[in-house]
């Protein structure tokens, strides 16, 4: 989004008072924050209405297919994916922060609800209301940025999971296998197993629809700009091929439909097909908080609620996650900025007034904001038209749905998923940094148990690794008589135990050995402290001068830490010298009143005062 | 411990070549790490033998009445914690690698361990077997350090609250009461409500123990270090009060013992008295894999692990966080080192021969390891004279401690855990972080529900805190023409985000606000991109320099998303130069080829770059 959630510049008043001013930003710019629409919707021009409807119908003609197809992914019926499809065009018009996105049922979105929600309409719908809750709630706790500890390793590890999971749960229906294993190891082997007992005219049809998309899609990417010189008619071959391409979903899908219609009005059933669909519109209703079964059994809300579990975490997030890096990258590419929260709060509200027509978990898809950037979508009224072309769908196109052959959509999902499997990145990762690399693998390869048990993974072990790197400091330790150590890094609870064992290590103790003590050392009396188990330093104790210019901060563990390592430098004699404070650390340290401390500029000065010696006179 | 764990440093072998000395060392000098005692009993003295003898009859007069009364809040019959308080010493002497640790009951683990064992000796044995044999793996894996993950605030935190807790718990005790509530809040509104229902007797023998406990203790404190030349009576003087001090417990509860003995061998039965216990030395047999109940019904291992539940993980790190922790601040106090690893080994080998006598889970305890420091002790063996001395009280006192008056051993504990509610670390924390109150708080007060739950919140707490440092590091701008931005801490990948917002919104579009774009941004063409959705800068664009002389490390995630930002400073004509990064650092942005990436060595230098556009020819 272009303004802030709270803006409140002077620039946006008129002229008047400072109060003046300040209630009219508070009131009109706010306003104009939670509800985009009212920044753009009054610039309106004609020219944007031309784009915005080529390229609403462009994606409309993907978003049918694609959503019939994704249905069958999430385990439903088919219907479902289009009562999902049209919701986010409406509302993401009015709160959305980004032209491209569309949002509607996407396959990674497809494949975790198939999880949670066991082919049951209520609970999808259930899940759609909740998880729209739960958004709504994050994003008016401005919660978004949550997402920052989703590091980009564990995005792509499970994109790519997702996309073979994804695309090769649909070898099936390409091929018209039966009986196939849900869990993707079983289904790998019974796919394998079963592959005699392909149906011969769904793999010929799945094929034929396969090579048509995968031409169509090469002969797009072949296409590139042309001059702009080139005569009338290359511009209309040029122009011809492009909007073949881009509609090529509907295209592949509205072919195969009219050859199995034919086939089917003659009595031969050659295909598979989708069969009995709901047809119409979807009744606006609340979403059902209760459930009858077919026994005569009541689940509550409560009951349905928990069955759930913590799919009411995953989906939520998981949504937010795919529509924020969906969203960040088109607006990157286009050169906008979009507001994470307000992107947040639009797909809860689309999420909530979906439950009502019952939709299941929509976020935005990345093939099709894709192709609506593509098309030159100029503000998010597009997605109006592509809605209007779902609702249309619904109205008068399901009885036509009866005769889609599975193979069909499914060559739309494969096709759809195969740019996910972004296998390039392996390479960066190990050319770049090979520690990312961990993350990456633990995602990819747990995301094939279960997506979500893959991201969790991904991002406790990118935790740890962050959480590393703060509890393990690189010390850099230079010996000029007095030992100088540089911490690399910031300096928190985690790390103190670590740089106090080091420093008392080097500068202390040496290598050292048990000794039995000088007798000296032994008091006579009962009730003072005797030292007999200590240990004979190899090398004699020195001084350290300890360089924290890379300290940001410290908290009361370091800080309590600290006094005790200066009192163990001040009973062997030899100083600890901090150097390079920030003023806020310093401040800190003076205020804990830890005796002996000592703070210099620089390192040279720090050297200085301990070989000089002159250092008591210069506390603090 | 003196040596690391594998110390083959050339020092340790004679002469020979290289390879003698590495297997030299590498045979006994290993052994002398996983075996400290090889390192000081070759050279023991018979000095020590009498500090050691001394320290180890005081702590062991101290452990009966102590262990006794832990038993107690433990919820177990007295025997036990003289069952759990004689296999520390022996296993402690041989592994240990600090002279004043003792192992045995204490308040703490006893409170929880309360909570897990529901008052069945079977499950207390168990659980110390299992926490035996976690805490053992744990060393072997070198998991000590996990505990740098709790701060000083959590500790402090936790060990308030428990201290009110046991030291609350144990006033029904003193007075007497009966009937009252386990739960901690319901315990305060009985006892208070209870209070007249107190036993006269019981309240009388209670309050007069803890009078003599306090004025013992008090006597003890200002008796400090005497002059040296003190006569000979006033030094005898001194001994006598220092060793009756010291020996407090034991005396106070002697002399409880004899009141009610004779009261109760004259047929009076004037004191609620600790009753029957089993007598004499615990049986030597392998800890119980399953229990039989009343009834015949028999829990199998699998459902008694199951019971025991979350307290697998809370009892051996509380174990091992209690033990470390105290035998940290006596190694600090009497000059010498510990090592971590090693004492988690003595205490899990402790806990799994401790389940073969019955024993329930034992850790380090602060008050009898001051006591052993303060005695004078030299070495662990000391630990194996208390040992004797709590073997002999099984063997032949039991009979006695039928006597004991509940009332005396509450005051013994009230006493132990009164100096750990360190009341004065909320005025610290205030002064010199008011930060770390919150993780403070937030375990003290969770705390009282139940202790785990505290620190846990605690941990929790302190985490987010040290992740939010990660997140948001600070960043100072300032303004020279071109913007200079300095980080003060580490990029990791949850910063970058906000990096990357705050430099795209302060250099590139300033305040902003959607406008209409220019008609010659709106191609012809519908197969071109097209960016009418932007917006007018308030300011113009302007370069970056990036001071990074504070990163110590990136991740794939943040160069990924500096190549972005790099891409967007280069759309607009403006440039982003880093400066100052390490030779890491830069090493690896190198590795990734980042498109337009500058580096200087200075600010200055970047500066210079930027506004004399030179920077083009100095790539990298």
């Amino acid at each position: 989004m272009m303004e802030p959630l709270l803006d409140c510049s002077p620039l946006e008043g008129g002229s008047g008072t400072m109060r003046d001013k300040v209630a009219a930003c508070c009131s009109f710019s706010t306003l104009k924050a939670w509800l985009p629409i009212l920044g753009w919707l009054p610039k309106y021009q004609l020219t944007w209405l031309r784009m915005d409807l080529i390229a609403g119908i462009t994606v409309g003609l993907t978003t049918v297919p694609q959503a019939l197809a994704y249905a069958e992914v999430a385990g439903l019926p088919v219907q479902y994916g289009l009562y999902s499809a049209f919701m986010g065009g409406f509302i993401y018009c009015i709160f959305g922060t980004s032209k491209d996105v569309t949002l509607g049922p996407t396959a990674i979105m497809s494949l975790l609800c198939a999880f949670y929600i066991g082919n049951d309409p209520v609970y999808a719908v259930l899940l759609t209301f909740l998880s729209g809750i739960i958004q709504t709630s994050m994003a008016l706790l401005s919660l978004g940025s949550l997402l920052d500890f989703i590091s980009y390793p564990v995005i792509k590890g499970f994109t790519c999971a997702a996309a073979i999971t994804i695309g090769f749960g649909q070898i099936k229906n390409l091929l018209g296998l039966q009986n196939i294993s849900q869990q993707f190891f079983l289904e790998v082997y019974d796919t394998f197993h079963r592959l005699p007992e392909a149906r011969v005219p769904d793999a010929v049809l799945g094929l034929l629809c396969l090579s048509a998309l995968v031409t169509l899609t090469l002969m797009k990417s072949s296409l590139g700009p042309g001059p702009d010189d080139l005569p009338v008619h290359v511009r209309g071959a040029r122009g011809l091929v492009w909007a073949l391409s881009t509609v090529r979903n509907a295209l592949v899908v509205i072919c195969a439909t009219g050859l199995s219609y034919s086939f089917e009005v003659t009595g031969q059933h050659v295909f598979t097909i989708t069969g009995h669909t709901a047809a119409g519109l979807p009744s606006f209703q609340a979403p059902p908080f209760s459930e009858t079964t077919p026994n005569g059994t009541v689940i509550t809300f409560r009951e349905l609620a928990q069955d759930l579990g913590d799919g009411l975490i995953v989906i939520p997030l998981m949504g937010l996650l795919e529509s924020i890096a969906i969203a960040k990258a088109f607006a990157s590419q286009n050169n906008y900025r979009i507001n994470g929260n307000q992107e947040l709060f639009a797909i809860g509200l689309t999420n909530i007034l979906g439950s009502f027509v019952s939709a299941y978990p929509v976020t935005g898809s990345f093939g099709r904001t894709a192709v609506n950037s593509q098309t030159g979508v100029c503000t998010p009224a597009g997605g109006i038209i592509t809605s209007v072309i779902v609702l249309l769908s619904l109205a008068f196109l399901m009885p036509l749905f009866y005769y889609i052959p599975k193979a069909s959509l499914a060559a739309v999902i494969i096709c759809a998923v195969t740019p996910m499997f972004d296998y390039h990145v392996v390479a960066k990762f190990w050319r770049v940094k090979k520690l990312d690399l961990l993350p990456f693998l633990v995602t990819f390869l747990l995301s094939f148990w279960q997506v979500q048990y893959g991201i969790v993974a991904g991002v406790a072990v990118s935790g740890c690794l962050l959480l590393y790197h703060v509890a393990r400091p690189q010390l850099k330790v230079r010996d000029h008589g007095v030992l100088v150590v540089e911490l690399d890094s910031g300096l928190r609870f985690p790390a103190m135990q670590y740089l106090s064992q080091t420093l008392f290590t080097k500068a202390l103790m040496g290598e050292c050995h048990l000794s039995a003590t000088s007798k000296d050392n032994l008091r006579p009396s009962v009730y003072d402290v005797v030292i007999p188990w200590s240990c004979v330093p190899v090398s004699p104790p020195r001084s350290v001068v300890l360089d924290c210019c890379h300290v940001s901060g410290v908290d009361y563990t370091v800080v309590n830490e600290l006094r005790d390592l200066l009192r163990q430098f001040q009973q062997r004699g030899e100083v600890l010298v901090f150097t390079g404070l920030s003023h806020s650390v310093l401040q800190d340290l003076l205020k804990a009143e830890l005796p002996d401390f000592e703070h210099m500029e620089s390192v040279e000065a720090g050297l200085q005062a301990v070989s000089g010696k002159t250092f008591h006179d210069c506390h603090g």
